[in-house]
């Protein structure tokens, strides 16, 4: 944390028009609810109102139209929201790692004296780093690795041979990009491996989750787009595409070669198969297998709804029987009418 | 393996009560179908009283209500699995790791001298480490971490800045700590990152799986409580709360936060989405996703029943058409109650 | 990349009947769509034939029935997908580890001396390893394990004690091999640890992805038989066993004590519940939770179909009302039934 900023120096920095004491020192963020002396929230929406009405913060950040709901100093913006996401950066600036090569560290390659490679690090051959890229121990790059400049790649991600990383990229711990992709031919019972002779390249301002795995293609590239935030525990198969823009929560699978659009989200252990295409603006919710196409923008779900469990053995019991139990109501309408016209 | 305990010592040790020789040397747990000579199994449900017969085990540990079932030696004890799982860990001494700091290992902070610490494992600065802590190779502490006395965490474990580790945890390889949770603010097309500068706390006794990730909150802490139980490839999101004894099955997803209770349980791949609460003794079926918090104990289920390909295909099919379906059975019974009052 | 091959230095090596010019070279692989000079592609199903005629490949792998239809130089055999895969993996020879012991590796035992191990990883005491292996950087082998000849361990790979690994296998970074299962007995509220004192083991030509985790058996072998391949982030569990040949993409569970044929397919996220049997040749579907036993081959499936989610919403509703209405359609039959009679 830092010892804090006037209000009228984080306009100064990040815009919006200051009503009430700019002399005012914040340092720390909070929410409506939980903030108290020294710190600054937020209200984006109409339905914390009343929260903005009691609280402590000592500041807020409002949009214009609630501008005059509160006494307190405030910071207008039209979006408070991500105003609020970079008061968090600036008053909390991030861990630097440690500058420089530690001496555990293995690297083949020259590297700008700007880029800290943490304890036990290893960077291949043919490696090309940016300026201010941070490596944490335990990180393993393959030959002819190219990662672009004020990168983060946390401890003991891996990166394999030829993957390129773009600039402002951070990569949490444990992450593997560009493992082989699952491709095999079947030969009788068996299968015979097909060599993943592709990479994987990631544009600029992507977030990658931990434990999080993105495979190589089988040929050309799997292609990551410009800020793509993926979260935790996601599988992005081979040959995949995903836009600009494009964020998938936790636990989230991507099958082969599927093309996802920009801007797209797909909520927590979403599933799209392979060898789709997927349009800009697709929303899908969590728990939900995408097995076809979707060439419209929209919100798409498919879930079993939750019940209790008695609850579902019932219903679900009927599931099996659905197909016969819809041919019985196409044979009792047929029945009524023919009643209606004979009686 | 130990050289085996003679069965009043075991008993001496756990409680109990001993019927038979008490001088029988055990060396080994099994099942009642696979142990042999030297071997101890147990019963717990009237179910396998058949194979309480036919067991060819040394020794037996029972419930009092089967103690005359057999003539083996025998353990009696209210809770004979809870007592079997405390034998296997007497005949199975936990394999202990090499003691003392490794040469290879990078340490910034003072520990122990009763720690070890594996080969290329890094500690960083600030950091608190209990009595008997096992640090594996590759394990890499963040700076301020805290592990509680009597932990281990296996190789390549890695925990994030400031995060709180209680005692005699178990962490297993790969498992990541303390991740930046996924948050992110709109701002046009793009998303601004929300600084994550909460932490993780994980309470005593504890047992995380391999690959599994605990995202640290985005301002105070994602709360792991006492006993809780987490499989492999899990994923804990920012602000989550589990409650004690909470036990959770391999490859859940708990979205950002939800409020578990205390003694539940999570089937594999059970999903909670994001700002719910779940009571305490809450029991969610494997591949169930619970999209609404849940305010009663109990099970609950939401699974699309598994058929053959081809009848899915035809019940799948009527999904897409069951609230038009409903109607038409409301509307024949509108029609037969018509005909019903004409007739 | 190799420096290209004669298509009849390919036949000479790998089979097949050649048609056209044999001192063709061919440097690398392409799709009948992508390929172009020096490259050869494949067509396996007459739905490519159009493809056949437009393609710019250099070269083509052709099934005999398609064998007329070019006029490209061709190698011509029964199975060319197979024969493909093996071609890229003759143009394409995998990367080597660097050669020997790297200092920065810490090796308790002997080793053969054709065994690379990369940077900073760990090999215990009493482990075995073939010829020909490679450990990549920042490996973790715990004590007493065994790696069969000519296999591969990318980066930041861990097995436990005592697990074991056969020929040709190909471990991909950030995989768990034999972290404890998840074994553990009520004892009131709390769990009591049941120590997993079993093994992993591994057959031939066994694949396994990247943050793939595999648990030890509680107390025999985990079983994944010859052939097996597991893409990413898999969570096998512990005591399963898994028959030759069968495969499983990304974020498939399979809990504890399942038993799998030989030849089965699992699709992404597949979920396979503890203590099942399934048949031989059994493949289930992507998003699929089999919560039964399955004798029969065949295909399974079990997902609730995708919509939008307004449409989402009104059927979903239905669900919980389907037992209900499954009841009201049989009254309606039974009303009729009457009605036909009296009339």
């Amino acid at each position: 944390m830092s010892g804090g900023l006037q209000l009228d120096e984080i306009v100064a920095r990040l815009g919006g028009v200051l009503q009430g004491d700019g002399s005012l020192l914040v340092s720390q963020v909070g929410s409506l609810l939980s903030a108290g002396a020294g710190q600054i929230a937020f209200i984006a929406s109409a339905k914390y109102r009343e929260q903005l009405q009691r609280t402590q913060a000592a500041a807020v950040i409002v949009p214009p139209q609630f501008a005059d709901d509160t006494l307190l100093p405030r910071i207008v913006h039209p979006n408070p929201y991500a105003y609020y996401a970079r008061v968090v950066a600036l008053l909390n600036p991030a861990a630097q790692g440690r500058p420089g090569v530690h001496p555990g560290a293995v690297v083949h390659s020259p590297l700008p004296a700007s880029v800290s490679v943490g304890e036990n690090a290893v960077v291949g051959e043919d490696v090309r780093i940016g300026e201010n890229v941070t490596l944490y121990p335990g990180c393993v790059l393959g030959d002819g690795v190219r990662v672009g400049d004020d990168s983060v790649l946390y401890a003991n991600v891996v990166v394999y041979d030829h993957c390129v990383i773009g600039r402002r990229a951070i990569i949490h711990a444990g992450a593997v990009i560009g493992a082989d992709g699952f491709g095999f031919a079947r030969d009788g019972e068996r299968w015979i491996k097909i060599p993943q002779i592709g990479r994987v390249v990631i544009g600029d301002d992507v977030e990658i989750g931990a434990n999080t795995s993105i495979d190589r293609a089988a040929l050309d590239d799997t292609v990551i787009g410009d800020g793509v935030k993926l979260d935790n525990q996601i599988q992005v198969a081979h040959n995949v595409s995903i836009g600009d823009h494009t964020a998938m929560a936790g636990c989230v699978g991507i099958a082969g070669s599927a093309r996802i659009g920009r801007r797209c989200t797909v909520g927590g252990a979403g599933m799209i198969s392979g060898h789709l295409e997927i349009a800009d603006d697709v929303h899908v919710s969590a728990g939900t297998l995408v097995a076809k196409s979707l060439s419209r923008p929209g919100a798409y779900t498919g879930i079993f709804p939750l019940a209790p469990h008695q609850e579902w053995l019932h219903n679900a019991a009927q599931i099996k029987r659905l197909a016969k139990l819809a041919e019985r109501v196409a044979e009792l309408e047929k029945k009524l009418e023919l009643m209606g016209k004979t009686s």
